[in-house]
C-alpha cells in the first residue's frame, strides 16, 4: 500500500496554509466561458458568491450546498422525443423476432415499424407497455450494459452524433462551477434511473448514487446459488412533477438550495427548492433556439413549459434563453 | 468569491507531482490503532492494498470502491433494544397527554408506562403501530429536528452516555481508512432513514444522501402556499434482509465490493456484495464481549446472528471478535 494517509495530511496542512495566505482575487479564468455576460450568468455568479462567502449572511456550509438538475431538456436534448424512447423502440425491434405475438398488437406493430407517432397514439398506457416489454426482465447490471451498448452506437437523426455528445456545454460548466465551490449535484429526472446511470458518470461526472429517477419494481430472487434482482415491468416510483420533491426527500434527505429545470415537470422541484429559507436559486432553461437546437414551450408534447414560465417572475426564477445566453450549445461546437 | 479554482488546480498539480515522487513506504501511523494485530486487521489491510494497487489484478477504480455498513450493532450499540425504539417510547410518553384514547389500548398503555417487554408483546404489528403514532404526521425536516433534539439529551441506561457516543471506535477507523483510500461508504440499515440521517454526518462523517434505510410513505401536499411532504404512518420500504440488496441497487446503483454487518438481517447484503466478481470483503461483527459491551448471537431477539455465522467460513466472510480483535470499543475508552 502506498503512503496515502501522511501525504493527504500534508496536503491538508498545505491547503490550510495557502488558504490563509492566498490573495482574494477574482479567478484568472472564467468558469462559465460558454455563457454570454448578462443577467443569467450574473445570477449564477452572484448566487455562488453569496452562499460561499464565509461570514456573509447568505453563507451555506458545504454540507448543505445541494443542487438538483433535471436531465431531459435541461442537461441534454429531449427533442423530437426523449432519448430513452428511441432506446425502447430499438429494443422492441431487436426483441420482435423472439416475440411473434407482438404483431397482434397495434402499439407493438407501430413500434416495430418505427412509427413513433402511431405507437404513442395509445398515450401513457401504450408507452408504459412498450417500456416494460423493452426494458424489464433483467437485472439492473444487465440493463445498464444494454443501455451503455446502445448509447455507444446509436446516433441522433439530425446531428448524426451520439446522444451523449448532445449535452449542453453551458450546463456542464455549471456542474463544474458548482462542484469547484463545494456543491454536491444530483440528477432528478422523470426518466428511468438505470438508463441515466449508464452514462451519467462519464458524461456529467455524476456517479450513479447521485442519480434519482423513475424506477421499475425490483424483485429479489435466487439463481444458481446467487442472489438476483429482477426489474419487473411495473413502475413503482414516478420521479416527475409532484414526485420530484418526494424523490429528493427520500434519496438526498436535504432540501436543495439550487434547482435547474426546463419544463412543467420541474415545477414542483423548483418550488420545493426555492420555498426553503435563505438564499435559493431556481433556473429554467427555455428552448428558444430553433437554429442551433429547438424552439418549443407551451404547445410542445415533450417538455411542455407553461405554468413554470408564467410563475417564474413572481417566484424569482431566472429564465435562461438558449439563444441569447449561450455562446455555444454542444461541447463539439466551435 | 475567493479564487478557489486556481488554488485547486495548483493543488492538483502538486498532488500529481508528489504522487510520482513519493517513496512507496508503509504509512508512518497505523490507520487502525484500535484493532489488535491478527487475521481481521490483516484482512482489512490486505483487501484495501489489493484493490488500490494500480496495475494489480484485483485493482478497482475509485468510482467502484463502494462499501456498505449496517448501523445497529455494526456501527453503534443495539442492546438492550434498538436506540430508535427508545426514541419511539419517549415520543409516545411525550404525546400521551394529547392522545387520551391511547389509554384504551394495551400496547400504548405499556409503552406509556415504559414497559418495553409488555409493549413488544404484540410483535411487529404492535411495534409498527407505536412507530407510526410516534414518528409520522410531520415533514422529514421536522422529524429530523425531533430526532436530533432527542439524541442531544437522551442517555443510555448502562453507560449514562449519549447514544451517539456509543459508536464503535474501531469501525470509525474502518470508515476513515476506506475514505482515505478512495472508497465511498454508505449506511444500509433496517432503521428509519430519517432517524439515522439526524446524526450520521456528525457521528460517522456520512452525509444524509449516503444513508439508506426503511421509509414511511411520503405524501406531497400544499399548505400556506408551500409544498409539504408528510410522513405517513405506513412503511413503504423495509430495508432489512432481502430488502437490503434492493435498497442498494435502487439507491447506489452499483454492487458494493465491501460489506460490514452483524446479524442475519445483513445476510443478503453480505451475499449480494461478495457474490460479485473480483476481490470482495465481507465482515461480520460478533458481539462476544459481555464485559465491555454485550455477548449475544443465536438466541438474541435483537441482532440475532445464526445463519450468517454458520455460512461465514464457506462464503469467505471474516468474523470479527469484539473481545479479541478490538483494543477499545468506544471513542471515550482509554
Amino acid at each position: 500500500m502506498t503512503s496515502v494517509l501522511p501525504r493527504r495530511a500534508a496536503l491538508g496542512l498545505l491547503l490550510a496554509t495557502t488558504g490563509a495566505a492566498a490573495p482574494r482575487a477574482q479567478p484568472a479564468t472564467d468558469p462559465l466561458p460558454s455563457w454570454r455576460e448578462g443577467p443569467r450568468k450574473q445570477a449564477l455568479r452572484d448566487f455562488v458568491a453569496a452562499v460561499t462567502r464565509e461570514g456573509g449572511e447568505a453563507f451555506v456550509p458545504p454540507a448543505a450546498r445541494i443542487a438538483v438538475f433535471d436531465n431531459d431538456g435541461t442537461l441534454w436534448v429531449e427533442q423530437p422525443a426523449y432519448t430513452q424512447l428511441f432506446f425502447i423502440l430499438d429494443r422492441i425491434r431487436e426483441l420482435a423476432p423472439r416475440n411473434p405475438q407482438w404483431q397482434e398488437d397495434p402499439t407493438f406493430r407501430a413500434a416495430i415499424a418505427g412509427n413513433l407517432q402511431e405507437a404513442a397514439r395509445g398515450g401513457m398506457e401504450a408507452l408504459l407497455k412498450l417500456a416494460g416489454a423493452a426494458q424489464a426482465g433483467n437485472t439492473p447490471e444487465e440493463f445498464q450494459r444494454l443501455a451503455s451498448a446502445w448509447l455507444a452506437t446509436a446516433r441522433d437523426a439530425r446531428w448524426r452524433r451520439p446522444y451523449t455528445e448532445l449535452v449542453y456545454q453551458p450546463m456542464l460548466e455549471v456542474l463544474a462551477f458548482l462542484g469547484a465551490n463545494g456543491f454536491t449535484s444530483f440528477i432528478v429526472s422523470g426518466g428511468g434511473v438505470e438508463f441515466i446511470r449508464a452514462f451519467s458518470a462519464g458524461t456529467y461526472g455524476i456517479p450513479p448514487h447521485r442519480v434519482i429517477g423513475s424506477t421499475f419494481a425490483l424483485k429479489p430472487g435466487e439463481q444458481d446459488g446467487r442472489i438476483t434482482l429482477t426489474r419487473e415491468p411495473r413502475l413503482d416510483f414516478v420521479d416527475d412533477g409532484p414526485g420530484k420533491p418526494v424523490g429528493i426527500a427520500r434519496h438526498i434527505g436535504q432540501r436543495p438550495i439550487a434547482a435547474f429545470g426546463n419544463s412543467d415537470g420541474d415545477h414542483e422541484m423548483l418550488r420545493y427548492t426555492t420555498e426553503g429559507a435563505g438564499r435559493r436559486l431556481g433556473m429554467i432553461l427555455r428552448h428558444d433556439d430553433a437554429e442551433r437546437e429547438y424552439a418549443y414551450d407551451r404547445e410542445s408534447h415533450v417538455g411542455r413549459l407553461a405554468k413554470a414560465l408564467d410563475e417564474a417572475p413572481q417566484r424569482g426564477w431566472s429564465v435562461i434563453s438558449m439563444r441569447q445566453d449561450w455562446r455555444r450549445v454542444f461541447p463539439g461546437d466551435a
